[in-house]
């Protein structure tokens, strides 16, 4: 049997103040530090261990490991970013109020934008400086590898070769594997595992700060998942 | 040219108490985590900026470079552990008090232990809990690889491998490279770079918490060195 456990990270900043966020680089809240630091204590209550670890290059899911990783006494264990793991990029939304953005564009965009598996949102302009292209961290990338705005689609779609290249030959390997993540990069991979249509994925909401606990059979096919309160 | 810093932890709790601390996986003092927000704050200002970090696997390295890497917006870079950048395992006498092993043993044997290149301090028994191999972070070893107690020429000679196999190639690639150590794995880097003798090597003190910049040629021979204040 292999051990995968994800959480999304801890309420951010701009959770908590109802922004469209994506991949703008904000850290998380002190409520978002009180949930990984209790996420942390109940799985070492639990007698969890991790062999490794896997996040995005967002900071606010970084932290949310670190916290977990300090109060579990595993900051030793080998940890390794991707983009891939990022959130959805939410293109000319980020960095908006959610109630603003009704009121401009009318809700039935807004939930069409929120909540349809494959419209996509604005594309950023190139020339915007919120463009991933102006980042370090994602300038290793080819120019078409880069979003500037994603549907779900687009993101379980680059999601999935991460998971197939990264993250399935150690789960084979038999490391008790934890990645910590996103809202949508995470309903991509339960998506991915459960064999769930594109119209469920959209419903399924992914608490915050609450480690998700699957346990996969030799051909890594679920055997049961439960959170850990 | 290639650029590579380096960086002791920032004050641990047992330096304060002037215990021997080796392997054990102490946190940093109140100061000492102040030293890394400081050193992180200069780096900074000195427009200084890494493609990547290797630390050890212990905490008070760990905890230093997540400070750092905090400080300077960079927890995003990949960061790679590896338990040959350990401190000096310091064998038996790992928790006593300096003051107090003077007393036992003479000051004059703990001067050479302290000071000298290759007289070993008292080892562990295997039985004793302290023993590595019952530390999982080094399960992965083989049981000849696992120090007992070492002189500063056996943390030389494990750390040189570490160097050769996985830091000198990311420089070759032009990485700008952090390395976030202890005062005599950095020792051991120090004497290979700079060609030091094993007497000279001990006399060397590499202050915590304060960057250290090499810049080297393309054959990775050190061009000038100097501290970040």
């Amino acid at each position: 049997m292999h051990q995968l456990v994800l959480l999304r990270h801890g309420e951010s900043q701009w959770n908590r103040e109802n922004l469209f966020t994506g991949w703008t680089d904000v850290d998380i809240s002190e409520r978002g530090r009180e949930e990984c630091l209790a996420a942390g204590r109940n799985l070492k209550e639990k007698g969890m261990m991790f062999d490794l670890a896997f996040t995005s290059v967002l900071k606010r899911a970084i932290r949310t490991l670190w916290l977990l990783l300090d109060e579990m006494d595993l900051m030793w264990i080998p940890v390794r970013n991707d983009w891939r793991l990022n959130e959805r990029h939410y293109g000319a939304l980020q960095g908006l109020n959610k109630a603003e953005t009704a009121e401009k564009y009318g809700a039935d965009q807004v939930k069409l934008w929120r909540r349809s598996y494959d419209v996509r949102p604005p594309l950023l302009e190139e020339s915007d400086p919120r463009h991933p292209r102006f980042d370090p961290r994602y300038r290793d990338l080819r120019p078409e590898q880069l979003p500037a705005g994603e549907c779900l689609r687009d993101t379980v779609e680059r999601f999935l070769p991460c998971w197939e290249e990264r993250i399935v030959p150690e789960l084979r390997r038999g490391k008790r594997t934890l990645i910590v993540a996103h809202g949508n990069s995470l309903r991509a991979l339960v998506k991915h595992l459960d064999r769930i249509s594109d119209q469920e994925i959209i419903e399924l909401e992914i608490p915050t700060g609450t480690p998700l606990v699957y346990e996969l059979d030799e051909e890594l096919r679920p055997l049961r998942h439960y959170y850990v309160k």
